[in-house]
């Protein structure tokens, strides 16, 4: 606890520096207020503005950057406080470790986040290590009993204008009831995701079709039934201000059924004798019926494929999902899309937003499609990608064919609501290093950057997610 | 109309400005003559020197690149021109729609040949916009009236010394006979193209196979007849100057059968019984006929594979093909070359030329292939691909395993006459910064850069599609 | 024979220089010690030091990369002295038609590796050409016979601390034996290579199983007897000194069968009646197998996937296999190691090291799964990739997911001793590259990139191949 933590011996914590060219697009977009229009923050710390436990719970154990680094570097969950109770967890130890391993994360985004983490909302500027790891512990556990470092109050400090959380379709959004009767400075907003209702693999598939029924008080038993509690909850969700659904998708197929063959479908799915081959055949089918309902109700559709879920079984069987193990596979755009694009993909006011873990398709399908199709937008790199280097790849390989204005902007998908300023600022200095390049090449001028950068950084997310009327 | 286009409020169209190290290198090649030894201008421009319209029809109208962008966001193709008898058409309303949407083509390759096109060839430095769309379409349209904007004058000042169209393997090539007496500054010649006589999917294969049969004096009702005619139909090529053939094809696959097999999938093809399956087995072989006639006669052998044609069905009813929906897939080209590189792929005298949509071929597949096969070099970037930072991957990915000399130069593989010096421009710009960049790292030296700039921009082309007795 | 081969007349030959950030970083890795625990050189020379025969011998023959490009421009493989006794070739002849054609290296690894050892080992910094094709042989036909030049010397100035041949898993490692004997500046040390008895594909499986047999004295009629067997044979070369394990899989496919199913399948396959598809799925369960015999014995795995190999039937025929026509193709990796990894990968005490030729697979693929896994670690660019631009593009793809410490390190994996300093150099270099753009955009700090240079040109191969007891 003696170690002054702002600054260090002979070695700071890098923080990422810009040449001029870029610093100079940068000072302009770096204090922008932040559109966060695609995330997993809990409504809950919005409505009841709890105060964070500990600086473990805080970093660490939601983390799942952090947690498959460490895991792949020989460290067990148990001892980062996964899979235990947490009146069991000694966070003081389990920031111990992390700090043992910081050094481990060098290169990657997590070094620049947390960095930026410490510098800006903490004061902190020295580099985390096994020396300092119970200083940082005591100054950042102190700090989070703060009335400062609460979620409504971070909200305003981060300065957010609107933030959307991603929650299940069955969800009564009660915590968005109580933040609407906050006086918050920005807006929470709820997003739509029925995978659980649309995807006859999903485990809880037929638990939430029951559930469906009951919350819409709709009947679920008929194929048109079901449609029509589909719409209710949309509507329901877009009552409370959502303007966006979203999807995961493993293995990205769409179709388009006759009316009877998908109630057939729906039928077997509900009684739980349908093939994993036709369960495919009805969620690429409800893709569709969803792309159409977005057609009617104005609701964005967000995809993100590609992502192979849980592939560490063991690790899956002890610990659950979100620990590290998902893995992107290649997605075919172009086929996977064929049958929602033909049925809605030249709606002018509709706005589909796909995401890729799977750079290679950056330029060879995702461009080409989204500079054609009226409906599609690009979203920006996912997951693995969002670091500098792949911010610098993704606009390097899709503006040429879809310019600019086929692009969402960008969303920080965090569930650590501490690092959404960090997130955002790497994006800021990824394009503002885009644009300084692009004008040295003398392929944009000067106004161009500037203006472009503002797009970049606040204007097509507010387009794309069509959050005109929220901010 | 009162805009001076020569000068501008603040901003001037941006065209690549270059680093020296990349300037001093681009200064020895930027004014070299123009090879085009492949793209799709029309020959009857040449025998009979017509004319362009006005500038909607000259600029707008028949580039697909400026087509699909502005449908990608909202603007409706009858709006452009499209589905429109030229009679009906507004040239000025159209080319104000163009102008309103041109921001949106920043970053984009489009808008820097339009740049280049209107400063090198309009004298017009202003960047286009909604205030001064009339303004730019007087002058254009007042400019394209003058003698030196038709055709052949435009063959002289763009210092072209050999343009090849691509030319139905059908055509009578009379406006190449016309043109060949027209005293012409550069050499126009056609290029083979056979799609519609080789693949029983082509919509016209059954027709054509009979028109095969016309203008040959075979009969084409033998699989021996049918090959006879296709030599005939070469040789009428060479006469009239083809030093090249071109084959589209989407899954790329090829194979060598049995002549009793060939045969009867001919017949087949020829009664319109045929599986899509085995008419891709078909032309899987025919096109290994084709290297095997290449190996006789010489021809060049170019195949572009990859391209999904027509993904938007309603667009494609409406309109037809060519608007901007055509999707770029993946190929296996070490699989899908296979049966054809072991019938000719050892050939030395003989040259086929790969293009490619899929970047993450370049360095897996295509640059390994070039560098050992004798008989295959790489096209230049195709399509969405011959943009600033297209050329720069695609020289990044394959000269450390093909080497320079494996490749087959640049082509602009377009239909807008006017833009082919700004394509070719592009190019030379794109390998001036790759090689500065190669001699800034101590790759090549400065004799090198300079001695591998002219072979990139000149002498490569003329090799791989022997043009040697033509310029 | 004149030239003075030290200077030249205006044309040096280019060896990498850096900017000065890079040079920097570099000064503090160039001449640390080579550690090379993967490649293809012969153990022979270090049991009984022969000299190289001649410059053709040393330079070219052996080289498939030079071979490789010299056919693709036209060059017979028999004036390279192939499939030529080495009595019948005629050195200076081979050598001037390399020295012919050698400006067609210009830019790939080939001009840079043959450019550092002319200058590092023969003090030659001119340029080969026609013309001092002559000289430049007879200068280095004088050396070699010189007793610097022999294997053992050249271990000693190369300064190489540990160097792994590549070994059948039947050898008996005599020449290691006898290597031992001798008094080396470094350790020459076996890998275990059992393609041949693992995989019925292979065209030796069935004579080697019986050789197996006779090695081990172990039966190997039972599946049982064979595992056994295949332990035997670790083991013996683990008492040579082998801390490794190496597998090639074209398609790679990992299962885990029943041991019932399996040795089912091993009947067959002794038996020769196995089918393609059951072949497959006998290698998958053995490379499984392999990988918990690794999980006991502490053999790190290498797996190379994705090499087509021998393309070309024609020369396959004429002159073999290792001719420059191996193709790469694209790998799943996520399902291809789906069930070895299930079985072993989060073992913290093993190593399984990844390579492939398909770089999209480095950031969709190799480094989340990296990143994860315990048990794993990315191989160095492989073989197409090992150039400057591929050792750029590796470090950018890989190291934000997976960070620094889950990468192995670089190995040169040649058979040219002569190049290994050449190859690590650029290795060294291209690091240097990384490390000063990285630092220059801020994401490392000062003491980060020296430490982290260090790490990567030595501490994490020695980690990765378990080489701490060795060096």
């Amino acid at each position: 606890m003696s170690q002054p933590l702002t600054s260090l011996s002979g070695h700071t914590t890098p923080i990422l520096t810009l040449p001029d060219a870029a610093q100079d697009i940068y000072d302009g977009v770096r204090d922008m207020p932040i559109i966060s229009p695609h995330g997993h923050c809990n409504p809950r710390w919005f409505a009841e503005n709890p105060a964070f436990a500990d600086p473990a719970e805080l970093l660490i154990i939601p983390d799942h950057y952090i947690l498959r680094m460490l895991y792949s570097q020989g460290v067990a969950l148990e001892d980062l406080g996964i899979g235990v109770p947490p009146e069991k967890r000694d966070a003081r130890a389990i920031f111990r470790i992390f700090a043992n391993h910081w050094h481990k994360f060098r290169g990657t985004p997590s070094d620049a986040w947390f960095a930026t983490t410490m510098a800006r909302t903490f004061g902190i500027t020295a580099t985390l290590n096994a020396e300092n790891a119970d200083t940082f512990f005591d100054k950042i556990d102190a700090e989070l009993k703060a009335a400062r470092l609460r979620p409504q109050a971070l909200l305003e400090e981060f300065n957010i204008e609107v933030l959307a959380t991603t929650d299940n379709a069955l969800d009564d959004l009660s915590h968005h009831k109580a933040a609407r009767k906050q006086k918050l400075s920005g807006k929470i907003i709820p997003t739509f995701r029925p995978d659980s209702i649309l995807d006859p693999k999903h485990p809880d598939f037929k638990a939430d079709i029951v559930k469906l029924a009951e919350v819409t008080g709709q009947e679920t038993e008929s194929f048109g039934g079901y449609l029509e509690a589909l719409r209710d909850r949309r509507a329901y969700f877009m009552a409370y201000g959502a303007t966006a659904t979203d999807h995961a998708v493993a293995d990205l197929m769409t179709c388009y059924l006759t009316e009877k063959r998908a109630a057939a479908l729906y039928a077997k799915a509900c009684s739980g004798k349908i093939t994993p081959k036709e369960a495919q055949v009805f969620y690429g089918h409800m893709l569709t019926e969803m792309a159409q309902m977005s057609a009617e109700d104005g609701l964005v559709m967000q995809i993100h494929a590609g992502s192979k879920r849980n592939t560490n079984s063991a690790l899956y069987n002890k610990f659950g999902a979100h620990k590290g193990a998902d893995m992107p596979v290649q997605v075919n755009w172009v086929e996977g899309m064929d049958a929602l694009l033909n049925r809605v993909g030249n709606e002018r006011d509709m706005n589909i937003l796909l995401f890729t873990l799977d750079e290679s398709a950056y330029a060879r399908e995702l461009a080409p499609m989204a500079g054609h199709w009226p409906a599609l937008r690009l979203g920006p790199p996912w997951w693995f990608h969002d670091s500098a280097n792949g911010i610098a790849r993704y606009l390097d390989q899709v503006v040429e064919t879809a310019g600019y204005w086929n692009l969402a902007g960008f969303n920080d998908d965090t569930r650590a609501l501490m690092s959404i300023p960090a997130r955002h600022d790497m994006w800021r200095r990824g394009v503002s290093l885009h644009l300084a390049q692009q004008r040295g090449r003398g392929i944009l001028g000067r106004s161009d950057v500037d203006e472009i950068a503002q797009l970049l950084c606040r204007d097509l997310a507010i387009d794309a997610y069509k959050l005109g009327k929220v901010v």
